[in-house]
């Protein structure tokens, strides 16, 4: 029988579907998981979004453009010309999900054997893109007591190689929801314009940032347009996960037209989502004023009712809709299993993400967790008693 | 500035799209261009799954499952028995295309510098697929003059190496049109068992088959259940190109696992086209009647038409959509700008895929052309017109 390639083997299994089986058996026990681990919004899609592609006429569902359809891209530059990008329907790939754009940007400008400086935790998933692409991922660690902040330049600048290409972030962050600073954006392009690299840049949840704070899009760094690629999704954005549109973006024509190359080779990104979100560009202008809000109470609560509990640590993240805290528990994962497996209180249990699958460096996250505040306050408040009582029994068992 | 990777310089540009800004011109200059180039049936996708689409009352578009929705996943088994094919919900992927089964399958059994062996004339996109997943294509070449029939059992083993890890099949092929015979899927079978070969098998054309000839499925080959990945894609079936929704299907546990991962690293399959495909599976039985008795009055006329010119060669294909020719030009490439830039009869010309961008050996193929027949009879007859007319004048020219 013939057998698998190496890079099957070294693919990681997603750090929170490993635990999905337990909290299957749990809900067969009949006991209720409240799912703080996966950034499914449970915020419904906008209708005028849904209708759009109901009210479709399309009688051929043809393949669009391979950048995707032309009326979208133009409705694109509308939507980023709010955060004073100044693109042309040129500068755009309409991809399949934010992932295929990070795909690209690592095929297009990596060579197998190239290195992608990454400052961990980082979206675990980026380690799928790199064994799918063979480029080496070099983490530098930022660290909880600092409430995840930019790692020193000193970090980046000692794991520079020959070798080095890139440097990649998620700004608000996945998992930490930390928001970069200006000097941070700042620092980080100067980094880039020294050592002459791409700053791969995904901007998923550039909307919700909260507390007054900013966002900083990486194309609006002046001076570093030829350096940028702009990794987008419509996922979060509009709660819409399942249209699997997302869009490749840069002012670097060589490597747009390298991506281009790729994108032909996969024929075209979904048209149904497309319509959607086409129409999306068009929600009110207070679209997320209502959104921001919910999800920020809910940060609030979260936080709070974290850091109440005795030797849990949260730092208050600045955007996105993910916490990281740190638990009083050796080993997290098991700690999670054992939500799911051994314990309940008032039939209920909670499902967080282990952190140490969003660190690449061994060892690292071992004591944390990701939370992704995608549920109502009366849930989050019941997860907490939960996790409040959970960490009681845990702690007071026998080692 | 940072330069693009290797492999983006590789990264072959699709050989149907390079002349696509020569037909624009064309129509720019009201020219009504008849395009044979490309496989984008006009034929209208079924109503009934379109409607499907539309009547959605899903309010939250989200996540579906890594491998598709399960219901979807059931579907495709109750369809996959119509071919006598036992599969499982787990044994099956749904896919962003059938792009995305290419992909995974390279991916999940081949490392970078292992080889595939493929019969060319190929789908031109698997050069694509191979660049992004650093695998090797050997080609073994299949010839006009024997209507493009498996090549002999030699050439197969004269390629393989210790790298060998997969041939690779189109059946019904694109571009050729040809159909495998029983014997001919033997020999693979027979090849793939002795050398311990996987068979990836692009089906997409599968209910495309005329002459009252069978389509053997790979999946059907007894004793090859654990080499066997089936790659499959809803876009020619239903007319349905722009869902972007395929199938990775395959008995092999360790594959099928490995494959997932890659899968869950790009979270679900677009979910709006997967309501599309679920809806396909129920078309009545005599959907496909219709659909083929239109392309085969479509072919008949074709390949009439074009070996009534002289000094053109058509073999009829005995499934797809696709009929290649040899015509008697020493480039066909520069004749199809040619066509496009120079030429034009009752305000009208041709567009065709030189068949070049289809071969992996340099040199071959550069009198042949491709037709996929996606125009309705009256329109062949026109273009067939406007060929024949071209060809004088064009023959006619000095050097």
């Amino acid at each position: 029988m013939p057998g698998i390639s190496h890079r099957g083997e070294q693919m990681p299994p997603s750090p929170i579907r490993k635990l999905v089986p337990y909290a299957e058996a749990a809900k067969k026990r009949g006991i209720k998981v409240f799912h703080l681990n996966i950034g499914q919004p449970d915020i419904v899609t906008p209708p005028s979004v849904m209708d759009a592609v109901r009210h479709t006429d399309m009688k051929v569902l043809e393949y669009s453009h391979s950048a995707g359809f032309e009326s979208y891209r133009k409705k694109l530059c509308e939507y980023y010309q709010r955060f004073g990008i100044e693109l042309t329907p040129q500068q755009i790939i309409v991809t399949t999900g934010g992932s295929e754009a990070i795909l690209f940007a690592m095929m297009a400008c990596l060579d197998p054997g190239d290195e992608i400086i990454i400052p961990e935790p980082f979206y675990a998933n980026y380690n799928g893109f790199a064994v799918a692409s063979q480029v080496t991922i070099k983490p530098i660690s930022s660290s909880i007591e600092d409430g995840f902040k930019l790692p020193p330049i000193e970090d980046f600048e000692k794991n520079i190689t020959d070798r080095t290409k890139a440097i990649m972030i998620c700004n608000p962050n996945n998992p930490t929801g930390y928001l970069y600073s200006a000097e941070e954006m700042d620092v980080l392009k100067n980094i880039c314009l020294k050592y002459d690299l791409f700053l791969f840049s995904d901007e998923a949840y550039r909307e919700f940032c909260y507390d007054g704070h900013q966002h900083i899009s990486a194309m609006n760094l002046e001076g570093l347009d030829q350096h940028v690629i702009l990794m987008d999704t419509i996922s979060k954005r509009y709660s819409a996960c399942g249209g699997r549109i997302g869009a490749f973006v840069t002012k670097n024509v060589a490597v747009y037209e390298a991506a281009m190359k790729f994108a032909q080779a996969r024929l075209s990104p979904p048209s149904f989502a497309q319509i959607a979100g086409e129409a999306a560009v068009d929600l009110p202008a207070d679209y997320f004023d209502e959104i921001k809000a919910e999800y920020l109470k809910r940060r609030d609560l979260l936080v709070s009712r974290l850091n109440k509990i005795p030797g849990v640590l949260c730092p208050n993240p600045g955007g996105a809709f993910y916490a990281m805290a740190k638990l009083p528990v050796a080993n997290a994962e098991d700690f999670c299993r054992w939500l799911l497996e051994s314990f309940s209180y008032q039939g209920q249990t909670v499902m967080m993400a282990p952190a140490s699958g969003f660190y690449s460096t061994p060892g690292l996250g071992k004591d944390e967790v990701r939370f992704a505040y995608v549920l109502n306050t009366d849930d989050i408040n019941q997860a907490m008693d939960c996790l409040e009582k959970a960490l009681e029994t845990y702690n007071g068992q026998p080692a």
